[in-house]
């Protein structure tokens, strides 16, 4: 058989971004459920471990001083402080994954996801957006784990977040009651980018 | 409730080319019949009617004459002369159905994609691959419309098309026994163009 056409096996690197509280979290672990795969990078951090937190799981949890160390060596495709503590994500680890052949999902806050179009400008980048603002209100609230003063922190900077739009190249709305929509679409990213004619390529 | 952001409602002009026989007519129907909804230009032609084709169905049949008077008022957005009979996308439907608010899949083979690529360079291109040449050669001779003559020729028109690749957006293998994964994938193309942060926008 003459193959006509071989699907590109390059692997891509998806950058899920979007406000706190909108929602990243449970849109990948759906993603996962439908039997999607994927390697999911987990975030370093010197952030305090909380309750139910699992490392290695919801993040990769870092004494400062290691942290510290890891940047020194560039170690890091993006890094930053956010309220006192740094979060990272592992250069090595998006690396391997893709010498496997596997398409990598980043997630990250909305000025990470800015660095990383810089450093990965060829990666596919996702915000997830809530229905409305009060939506988003109502979500960070029922948390619970932010004080008041927080929370109106967090409206402001997402309000700011939703500026870095242009940056992106996909946005799906985020609707409280349909989860399965939010993955599918996102899943149907990962599919569709995957008919390009054109690969991204992704050198890091 | 405070809107964040509304999905853009800007309709897509789709245009599924790819080779002869390579199954574009089963996969646009087998996309219809999973639900989605979108407006299919049926091509307008002065070729002779075949046995079961209904008219304004299969093709709109026109007289040479008709189509002539058709081309003079620019009506068609693409026509061209194929083995002596003339095929062209009329403008006026395409128009409409945009206005509606309709997503449009229009069908045609490479070089009328090529001529949509110049007029309608926003619309989203997606080429048709069947697996194999040998596979190709199968399903052209399985129809038996054609003598082995014009089989052959189609063969080497089909080579020719495939170096126009670089023009479309997309590509989708059509394998024999897997038609729900083709249009799925072209639904799916559908959708996720939907999602996008920068809307096309269609001028014809």
């Amino acid at each position: 058989m003459t193959a006509v056409h071989r699907h590109s096996e390059h692997p891509l690197v998806v950058v899920l971004s979007g406000p706190s509280g909108v929602g990243k979290d449970a849109t990948i672990a759906r993603i996962r459920e439908a039997g999607v795969k994927f390697h999911y990078v987990v975030t370093s951090t010197t952030r305090e471990k909380r309750p139910g937190e699992v490392d290695g799981v919801d993040y990769c949890f870092f004494k400062r001083e290691d942290f510290s160390q890891k940047i020194e060596r560039d170690g890091f495709l993006e890094y930053a402080e956010v309220y006192g503590n740094l979060y990272g994500v592992p250069k090595d680890e998006v690396r391997d994954a893709l010498k496997r052949g596997l398409d990598v999902i980043i997630k990250v806050d909305v000025q990470g996801a800015a660095t990383l179009k810089e450093k990965i400008p060829d990666a596919v980048f996702v915000f997830l957006l809530p229905p409305s603002m009060e939506d988003l209100l109502g979500r960070l609230k029922g948390r619970n784990a932010d004080s008041e003063a927080a929370v109106s922190t967090r409206i402001r900077k997402a309000e700011e977040e939703f500026k870095c739009m242009p940056l992106f190249d996909y946005c799906v709305v985020n609707y409280n009651d349909d989860l399965d929509r939010t993955a599918q679409a996102v899943a149907g990213i990962i599919t569709t980018e995957k008919h390009r004619v054109k690969p991204r390529v992704i050198n890091i």
